[in-house]
């Protein structure tokens, strides 16, 4: 894979988190690293010229959607991702699974593959671990995703062991199915939440040997003591000079404790999506600017923020656009919100190489109030209805 | 009026067209001018900074969204419209008269002002000349309008008649209610489609003396020739060292053609409007993204043309995000619109200066396709529906 090197700069004698820089055929990464996700080729509201103003190192997009519309086969004619959507940075793909297995409905699961239904049309569609590769290597992204099969929470350990054995077995046929040198292919650890699983996974993965590794089927709903545990089985079984990514993750909090836990990779759509509803990130938890109190406010959403939003508008402002529906409000949010995000990864990146990491968790989770879990897991369900129900501007 | 000053700098030999500068306190617009519309404080998609990047010189506000929502005494508190929207350069807003009077069944006029509901809220509020003029001075934009009666087209002589009297009693009462000195107030010549109203209109109102004038209910639904003839009556009329307001208007091939008959000044929604609903205005015409036949083409929207949109991106991409409704191609069709508009006014302004606007004309009209009327009339009357029975976030 002479396309990528991935280099450990700098350890945490803490914890388990580290720096890096995982290099790819469009530019280097620092990790820990948040990816925005620009699900249908573009991250909600953002140009890439904007991304690139905000630092951003790595943007993930989203196989299923692609495939659908336009086609994998159309982006390809016209050049491969990078150059469809004009972001000339390294991108990762997923596998499509996630979003296939989240339509419960509209799929069905064999050995050999899932046949599902478009949300866009209806029509008919089948995924298999080949047909997944071929996809994303239409699709060009630097970084593509083994086809896995996921599974819902809460489900039993019978469930999931019959879906780990399949997520193995298409995991060995995406890495035969790979034609391309210049694509790095992340094995998908499952398990669900049974240890053993994931100790099993994590072992026959790394057994057969893949160029990085990402970590899925959490922040489905469970406990974050769960998510926390899992990891803490995971990632010690994973190879040290091989990137991490843990797929779909996180909110602020979650990008402490993750890193802490040894993980290099992260995206998320949710600093994007609670953006959409009026939602910004602070030091201090997250802010609902309908709120009415915001009304007259003529001081920023965050003091000091060196944001475009919180340079150049007042909360007063910023709720009016949001109240009105004014897609300049979605957009100062998710610019907010996307700042907010690649400004704590570089903090914590600068305190790892610094040795100061655990102070500044304790600085974070002491000043930062968690939103209760179930909230996340509403706004989840919420996603997955909409997903296959209608094609609303703010779905992601 | 100290703060404010017009001068006529080039005269076309053949036709009413010039050029000018209008000096106000927040800066100076060169004119002729195209002000895109920022109904609630913002110009749909665009932060300040872009408007500022495409030379945007003047912006329109609409006072009767902003009277109702966050409210013009909110906004006086703030420190004003030109704070609370983050835009530094002039401002104008209208007198709402516009909005109420198209609000047909939820307003009732009488001889001293016009009571109306609320579209946002369904609540009751009564606009009078004095009120008109206590809004827009709380809003503290660089030009002001009067309120004026609007008919609708058609309609009779006698109706349009009597509304006259009525604008040119406000008229008066708007010029005796301003209380501040660094705003200029136009008055609003109407007479609907009738040559001897206009005529009487622009007498009256030039008697009475306003620092400017804006020409009122045209471009309503009349055919072409009829706005033209009412021009041609109207604009001799009006002094030649005050700057001329056409309200409202217009398309790419109005500007040529208004100009031609002496308007100085332009506001209208239409190109930012038909942006989000992926219309590009070409040299050739417009070109709706959405056709089948942009799917796979490589190229921009118009070869040449230096606006991002067309730097960055194809009309395949472009159709992709208009076709998944992602806010970055409603954003990228009107930056390339504004830019088309104002990139049009450059043309005319420089054309006039060096004596050849009769020939860029000829030019323009020779490779122009002109979209029939009827289609904006309708967009037209969709628009005044929404208005008030809905939010959705394309509304103007």
């Amino acid at each position: 894979m002479p396309d990528f090197s991935f280099q450990v700069q700098n350890r945490c004698s803490h914890t388990w988190a580290r720096t890096g820089v995982l290099r790819t055929p469009h530019g280097e990464v620092p990790t820990p690293v948040f990816a925005p996700v620009g699900t249908q080729g573009t991250v909600k509201t953002m140009s890439p010229r904007e991304l690139d103003e905000l630092g951003v190192s790595l943007v993930l997009a989203n196989t299923y959607h692609l495939y659908l519309r336009p086609g994998s086969e159309v982006i390809a004619d016209l050049g491969g991702l990078h150059k469809f959507m004009a972001w000339e940075g390294p991108i990762l793909t997923d596998s499509g699974g996630f979003q296939i297995f989240s339509m419960e409905h509209l799929r069905r699961i064999d050995d050999d593959g899932v046949t599902f239904r478009s949300h866009v049309d209806g029509s008919e569609h089948r995924f298999t671990p080949v047909k997944a590769i071929e996809v994303q290597e239409q699709l060009g992204a630097d970084i593509i995703v083994a086809l896995d099969v996921c599974t819902p929470y809460p489900s039993d350990h019978e469930h999931n062991h019959v879906a780990l054995q399949r997520t193995h077995r298409w995991a060995e046929r995406c890495l035969q199915a790979q034609t391309r040198s210049d694509q790095m292919l992340l094995g998908v650890v499952q398990g669900g939440t049974y240890g053993d699983l994931r100790e099993e996974s994590a072992l026959y993965l790394t057994s057969i040997g893949f160029s990085g590794y990402a970590i899925g089927g959490l922040s489905v709903g469970e406990p974050k003591e769960v998510m926390h545990e899992m990891l803490d089985i995971t990632v010690p079984l994973l190879p040290d000079d091989k990137p991490r990514h843990l797929l779909g993750v996180g909110s602020p909090e979650d990008l402490f404790e993750c890193v802490a836990r040894g993980i290099d990779m992260f995206d998320c759509a949710l600093p994007t999506r609670v953006a959409r509803n009026g939602t910004f990130f602070t030091r201090e938890g997250r802010l609902n600017i309908r709120n009415a109190r915001y009304k007259e406010d003529p001081g920023p959403v965050q003091e000091g923020c060196r944001c475009y939003a919180c340079q150049g508008f007042s909360r007063a402002y910023l709720r009016h656009l949001v109240m009105a529906k004014e897609i300049l409000g979605l957009h100062l949010a998710t610019v907010h919100n996307l700042h907010f995000m690649l400004s704590l990864m570089t903090e914590i990146r600068e305190a790892i190489e610094k040795r100061r990491f655990p102070a500044l968790r304790d600085g974070f989770v002491s000043s930062y109030k968690v939103v209760d879990y179930g909230v996340r897991m509403r706004d989840r369900e919420a996603w997955a209805r909409r997903l296959h129900t209608s094609e609303e501007v703010a779905a992601d």
